[in-house]
């Protein structure tokens, strides 16, 4: 099986429904930035995952296509927002909303994204008792994602972080979502309650993965480790698993060079770069790599109990995916 | 009948149930900014009419009291999100939830405002048809309050709006939630068509006349008319109804000070004054508030159809107060 082909062609047959959905309306500046981000691409992973698991479950893929809509523009709504208060230029390889449209603009542009999620979802046709159930579990996500990206930001003021608190923050910023997608899709499906939960475990363990390694990309590269991104991450003291596990390790002089250059916005390249070395004397580097590992594991583990499908094959190899891409 | 104490007892009741639901949370700093600005009091004009709304047609007050919270929370996230897109430093006498917490908290406490509405929203017991219409039409009317902030702000720009655009916009940013508000209120309170209709058509026109009377509280005071907000109204060139009157009767001299003055952010006080007796020699004042009362009358018609009980006395004093009071 070619999972870049079977990721692709469910990818492909989404972007086409999500920009019939996101037509032009007016005024047509608040339209053109509402729909600047979600129309720029993306790997569409999460709406995938909700195709991929009303598939698993013997589903037919058109029924949960206003779910998987009704996802994307969640999450894009979010990274909309999230860029206006991280202050980023970027995304997409393109300029964030703010930037190319204005904060204002951008502010409701997010708010027009999350309207129209909801909107989608009213597309659903499945029974009403479902339909409540599930639209429910996206309201309870939001407010999750809202409290994760509070304690993301809040977490950079903070000295140190347990592992356990910073798995709960990345938990609520990232995990529920791949979480709700999984369980959601498989729901609409026709699911049963206990392969919803299956499928529910399994987006959990994909996200967290999922997560850590984005941490772990950032940091693996030596070229990059003085490049814009992983330079603000260290001098903001951004509190990845890679940084927690350094934080909770360091001993003597160590601790004294995190405490002094982690989280310093002034910190010259050469105390980053020194940082940066700490991270993999410490092993932290080597952990978050093993962790991620943990979870892609404990995904695959939790399809046990589904039937052996086409579309399972590509949930295992999904999660296999979600750890070892290189972007 | 005394409207002050009816409207009174009913906002009330409201208070302390708003007051449950919206209960302290984690992260608390999140919780503290999201509960600010809802909990700091208010008319409560929005979720009172709803309840009005659910009484007139003989439903229970109690079976309104979800759709109350969410269309007040809806008000609320509009609130916080529009005051960090126009500056502004105080609502409710209060500073506004970004200059008390950082903008990228009130951005988060905005989007959770948002999810706890629909939260809200899965509060209430009537049958699963009837929420969703009642829950789809507040997303439709959350996309037309979005749309109509944009167009307020874009009309700043605007060298002139025409009154049809103008009422357009105001429909869009205030009105349709008024709209909704009695239209829903009196679905859940088990409305026929018929009625919902009427009850829809009241709230139309009572948010138009309520808006244009805000437009026209804002000018009216001789005393205060070089005070901070309107000073700022005739620079920002911000066009109201009163603006939108007295730029398309201007003509000659009268409009060359128009064209020069309002919305010439450095306007000197002499010049703001200028505009400001101009907007009363062109009657565009007297013209608001005649138009204010002209949507009053219309909203007192519309409830023509609806049988005569305590309640819809009080939605037609209602009328009346909405475009005589004096904040």
């Amino acid at each position: 099986m070619d999972l870049k082909q079977e990721l692709g062609k469910r990818k492909d047959f989404f972007d086409r429904e999500l920009e019939k959905f996101l037509r032009k309306d007016e005024p047509e500046p608040l339209y053109n930035a509402t729909r600047h981000l979600p129309l720029a691409g993306g790997k569409r992973l999460r709406p995938v995952l909700s195709m991929l698991s009303c598939e698993v479950v013997n589903g037919n893929i058109v029924d949960v296509i206003p779910l998987a809509i009704a996802i994307e523009l969640i999450h894009n709504f979010t990274l909309v927002h999230d860029d206006i208060m991280d202050n980023s230029k970027l995304r997409r390889n393109l300029p964030a909303v703010h930037v190319k449209f204005g904060e204002p603009t951008a502010i409701l542009a997010g708010d027009l994204l999350f309207t129209k999620a909801f909107e989608s979802m009213h597309n659903l046709q499945t029974d009403l008792s479902v339909f409540k159930n599930v639209e429910y579990g996206l309201i309870d996500c939001v407010r999750e994602i809202c409290e994760g990206q509070y304690l993301d930001v809040e977490f950079e003021n903070y000295k140190i972080v347990s592992e356990e608190r910073y798995i709960n923050m990345i938990l609520k910023k990232t995990a529920v979502l791949f979480m709700y997608a999984a369980e959601a899709g498989g729901l609409i499906g026709g699911a049963t309650r206990e392969q919803a939960n299956a499928l529910s475990e399994y987006g959990k363990s994909l996200g967290l993965g999922f997560q850590i390694h984005d941490d772990y990309l950032d940091m693996s590269s030596v070229e990059s480790v003085l490049g814009k991104d992983i330079g603000n991450d260290i001098r903001n003291g951004k509190k990845t698993l890679i940084a927690v596990h350094a934080l909770s390790h360091a001993m003597g002089s160590d601790k004294k060079l995190l405490q002094k250059t982690f989280g310093d916005r002034d910190a010259s390249d050469k105390n980053v770069q020194e940082v940066y070395d700490l991270f993999k004397k410490l092993k932290s580097i080597d952990y978050a790599r093993y962790k991620a590992e943990e979870y892609c594991n404990k995904a695959k583990n939790a399809l046990e109990i589904l039937p052996d499908t086409d579309a399972k094959q590509v949930l295992l190899d999904l999660a296999d995916y979600a750890i070892s891409r290189e972007k």
